[in-house]
């Protein structure tokens, strides 16, 4: 193994590293601070950058004792998190320059646990699909997907080890998926949302991204306050993994890239992966999660709605009317199907320890959009916990993968069971 | 009936006659600040007043066309919301002038809907337990409850017709009890928290004030976005409900006051009382409750317990110790156990329309504490609509009554048969 520069080491290595004084954590930020200098001005990752203050704490934390097991780490936080000591605007010029009063709970948790702050990192229009300025670090011309988009860019570029993101939609997934790193989104309701810029209550789930499964589930630690889930080198999965292969019914909008992927996990992951049968009408998830993320999202966001309609693009302005227009009753009725469903779907893992799933479409699209969240949306309007596994290329060199979804607080197990079949996709 | 003053007006009554301009929204207001000109240096209801930015919004609503039902309303605003016109901190120093990037989306909804915002009013510290300084009108000596003490003093002392609150324990039902006017908590989920400073996502509920079960509804028609619970006249009550007589397991904590008003509750409501068999086990819902508001409590208020540590009341610093030392595996179960028990309570809406239960142990207590939410706390943890109906006076000359509380979800028929009932009780 080729001697790698700090930017390079995984968190849990640099974490590692740090804790034995072996690494300083100014050393391992210096070391991110020159990648950010050499590629942002290409990739477009970060809102707000504070190299200073992220300087003082690194030296800060190395001259004090051990916080916690983010010590040192430098962190990216999607620019829907509140943060004290930077201004934080929601991916719209409406609120450009905003200094929120307190720091989102998961940015405050993971700063308690040690973290290096920095720098806020791009985001879509509030979160929602009008596209960041970021950059697809594998290729320019590409979108890195949304709207976590400058977190999964930082961390695939090598500029931060981890960072923080948020899926209502597909957007934590869906950018890991196009950018090549692990993307975890935790089961909902389990991290808390304090200081988040809410979209959708039903959906709105708050996690982050890595370059390896220890490394999300490092970061998950800290949100769920769980230590269950971390693990170096030998975590609790179990020894034969019984695999739902689930290619869902929009298996055919999957292209010749994914498909190969598929086929090639399956082989990969043979004899634990057998096929799972979902629900009939499971099709219905995907008109069932828009419908109620776009209601809640036009009363969610009824400030910007009423007050800078003006300033919203035609898009998100369209998707809002859309979702005023669905009468409450409506609404209230597909919130009971979504609770229904999620009972429904918890028996599946009675029978399987996890589920194999597409991820996306295909490769990142053009910077025209953050691409079809299609594949995602199921899992999201469910609540369980998902995470991206990138180990494939696309015929356009960029990166394919799939993910594995678990049972609903199940989180522990499902990143241990992540971390066994990611293995043995990339070996 | 004697001529009442404009801001003795119930809310449906001043909305009624603005939509016929037979009042003004400037009359409306300027009764109102007269109140609070008079009364406010006794009562301390609003952390933030802006009697001329009020002033300006009701002339242009005179000026303009009907915004919709909340037309020309004075509307006090609990200061836990955020506000993009006026300073929110929280109940506490450590944000004392922030400002929010926008309104919280309940009360863009309320703006939308054509309210005139007068003013911030008081909360406890964070909306837990530290006594915020207002008084409750009925006997300055008193504790008006909290933690929406300055919505819950100012409606019922004619300042304002309406009110905005929260609850996550029992911080609408309490205080509304104490100072004698209608308070209602919405189904948990229905309502959206964008805004709200989140405390406690398993319970945290926007919801509001009245002086009467047709004026909470007007307000929760709008929260909601669910134009079924407005009603004027004749609300669409079952003719005959079947109503669950609940007094808890608790009931040997409600002193003689509360107990007298049972009494003449169930003689009112007679036959349309029935004793309701609550699930065994019923009485772990308070301890359970307790354990998932403590812990949710010390990670979403991270920012503050990490940063601020000093500046919190040496009560909620307690709170959160002892909500961080909650094992996280133990808050798992906890939350799997509170979502069978909103299973298992739903069939005992099977054969009840509402349940009657008391709302507090007694009349207002002194300043010195906002009372116990003891009451509350079970139907909070079971996300359940509750509306308190004031109809008695205790001992003490204070407030008294009870509360009826709903299906999930059936926030419409509860209201209408709220009203029901309150009419029986006031007769």
């Amino acid at each position: 193994m080729s001697k790698r520069l700090p930017n390079q080491l995984e968190a849990w290595e640099a974490a590692a590293l740090i804790a034995r004084r072996e690494l300083s954590a100014e050393a391992l930020l210096i070391g991110c601070l020159e990648r950010i200098a050499e590629r942002e001005s290409a990739v477009r990752a970060f809102a707000v950058l504070d190299a200073d203050a992220a300087l003082a704490r690194a030296r800060a934390l190395d001259a004090g004792s051990w916080r916690g097991p983010l010590h040192g780490l430098p962190l990216g936080v999607k620019d829907l998190f509140d943060t004290a000591d930077l201004p934080t605007s929601y991916g719209t010029a409406i609120h450009a320059g905003h200094r929120p009063a307190a720091d989102a709970a998961a940015v405050a948790l993971c700063l308690e646990a040690g973290a290096v702050l920095v720098g806020k990192t791009e985001t879509t229009e509030l979160a929602t699909m009008q596209p960041a300025p970021t950059r697809n670090p594998h290729d320019a011309a590409r979108s890195p997907g949304g709207s976590s988009s400058g977190s999964v860019a930082a961390v695939a570029d090598c500029m931060l080890p981890i960072a923080l993101g948020t899926q209502t939609a597909g957007s934590i997934i869906r950018p890991a998926a196009y950018c090549g790193v692990v993307g975890y989104k935790p089961s909902l309701g389990r991290v808390p949302r304090a200081g988040l810029k809410l979209q959708c209550e039903s959906m709105d789930t708050a996690g982050g991204f890595g370059r390896s499964v220890r490394d999300a589930a490092l970061l998950g630690s800290v949100l769920l306050g769980d230590e269950r889930l971390r693990f170096a080198d030998t975590p609790a999965a179990p020894s034969t993994p019984r695999i739902g292969l689930v290619p869902t019914p929009w298996w055919s909008q999957a292209d010749a890239d994914v498909q190969a992927a598929w086929v090639r996990a399956v082989a990969a992951l043979a004899p634990h992966g057998i096929e799972a049968a979902l629900p009939a009408g499971f099709d219905a998830l995907v008109p069932l999660q828009k419908r109620i993320m776009f209601h809640e999202a036009a009363r969610s966001l009824s400030h910007e709605r009423v007050r800078h309609r003006e300033a919203l693009s035609p898009g998100l302005q369209a998707m809002l009317d859309e979702g005023l227009a669905i009468p409450v009753t409506q609404y209230q009725a597909d919130l009971v199907a979504a609770a229904d469903w999620r009972r429904r779907i918890d028996a599946l893992f009675d029978d399987h320890d996890l589920l194999l799933a597409p991820s996306t479409t295909g490769e990142a699209p053009t910077m025209a959009s953050t691409g079809d969240p299609l594949f995602c949306r199921p899992w999201s309007l469910l609540g369980l916990p998902c995470v991206h596994l990138p180990f494939a290329r696309g015929a356009g060199g960029l990166p394919v993968g799939l993910q594995v979804v678990g049972r609903h607080g199940d989180d522990h197990r499902l990143l241990a069971a992540a971390h066994w079949v990611h293995q043995r996709l990339l070996a």
